[in-house]
């Protein structure tokens, strides 16, 4: 936790905000503060900077208060990320790279390779799901929670979502086959879809080149999604 | 695991292979594999191809024989990349990571702000650490176990060792501060430093720069070594 990012929701009063139980043992534990030390904070999808830090105690939350923000929030990347559900062992850790890499537009989406079962794990509850974007933007010194769906219906979102997201953007579909190598440190914003593990079928890549998106591909090597997410994104937007 | 690579200390006679529990399991399990069917497989630090299947019996591990081994194995990363030992929660998949993109020259270094526990951690025994990295070959489907080496003592290291390692290839040091963005696309080899949650300290930072490395960061966002391993081989060389 880099940067504590501080919950609106949690307001004890203006300029004053209670910390969530997890900010507050990483506070005790990890910074071990004491009581008006001036910490790095932000508030949540707002500005970055300091304040004052207030221990809890038997009949209260710590909090912070006497706060001063005047840093913006880090640039984000112009890209909207829509990806197949990964496996739920690996959702968690690949939310948390996403918020922290800059993603601000997420989709998951459902394929012919993403096991049905997926769809009802725990880690799709918006909590766990807004818990780990949130952990990436603590780690990256980012306040802005990315939007995100889940897209349980492929069909739909390719036929009548897609068209209008792609409007002014380039489209790239990560696959291995049929396509050219990846491009490197592009200017545009782009739409980037990428498959599940053993790719997006037939009739989804047609589906996809229908809509508009161009087929790329990352090389021989086959990554993991986890692997494959900051690869792809540091080589669109290396800068 | 997207090939199987086959361990020649496992050779039952020339041309047969006997399969790790591991491998096993997978064939068993995931691929569902039948006597004789034809499976891609690779021989450590050897070629790419296929192998017939043969399941194990009461008496007899299952194996592989009948090998056509005709591809090289992917092209390695130009790069020597010199890590502060990252925590062991971390280190398994940083290990595999490594191996996926292609490192062939890894150096996992102490450094100031390494806790001294991490270096008793029972994940840096060999099996433990060639475990990880054959996982990410296997991943990649590559077949060549990088070089790896243990360096609990960071001086002898940057004034005996690395002058060595950078002959012929630029050096460059991931370090947040009093630098220049980290270069896009280069063709040189290089010799890639990077440090630990916390960054290297001072005295560190001066050694890696007298040895000849150039300071590079990544912009304002902290990633976790498990992030930036990728980011940074990708942005690098992400051809």
């Amino acid at each position: 936790m880099n940067l504590i990012v501080l919950d609106p929701n949690l307001s004890l009063k203006p300029d004053q905000f209670a910390l969530s139980a997890r900010q507050q043992t990483h506070i005790s534990k990890v910074i071990k503060a004491n009581q008006g030390d001036v910490l790095r904070v932000g508030l949540l999808n707002g500005k970055i900077g300091e304040g004052v830090y207030e221990p809890p105690t038997d009949d209260q939350l710590g909090y912070i208060h006497s706060l001063s923000l005047t840093s913006p929030a880090p640039d984000a990347l112009p890209i909207i990320l829509a990806m197949a559900l990964p496996r739920p062992k690996m959702l968690k850790r690949t939310l948390s790279n996403i918020a922290a890499m800059g993603v601000k537009e997420l989709y998951l989406i459902h394929s012919a390779k993403v096991e049905k079962s997926y769809w009802q794990s725990p880690v799709l509850q918006t909590e766990s799901i807004e818990l780990s974007l949130l952990e990436g933007l603590e780690q990256a010194k980012d306040t802005v929670m990315p939007k995100w769906s889940l897209i349980p219906r492929f069909r739909p979102f390719v036929e009548d979502k897609l068209p209008d997201l792609l409007k002014d953007k380039v489209g790239l579909l990560a696959h291995p086959y049929l396509a050219k190598s990846c491009p490197i440190n592009i200017q545009e914003p782009c739409v980037l879809a990428l498959g599940p593990e053993g790719g997006w079928n037939e009739f989804e890549v047609g589906k996809w080149l229908e809509a508009g998106m161009e087929s790329v591909h990352l090389g021989e090597r086959i990554l993991k999604v986890e692997t494959v997410v900051p690869v792809l994104l540091s080589r669109l937007y290396p800068a």
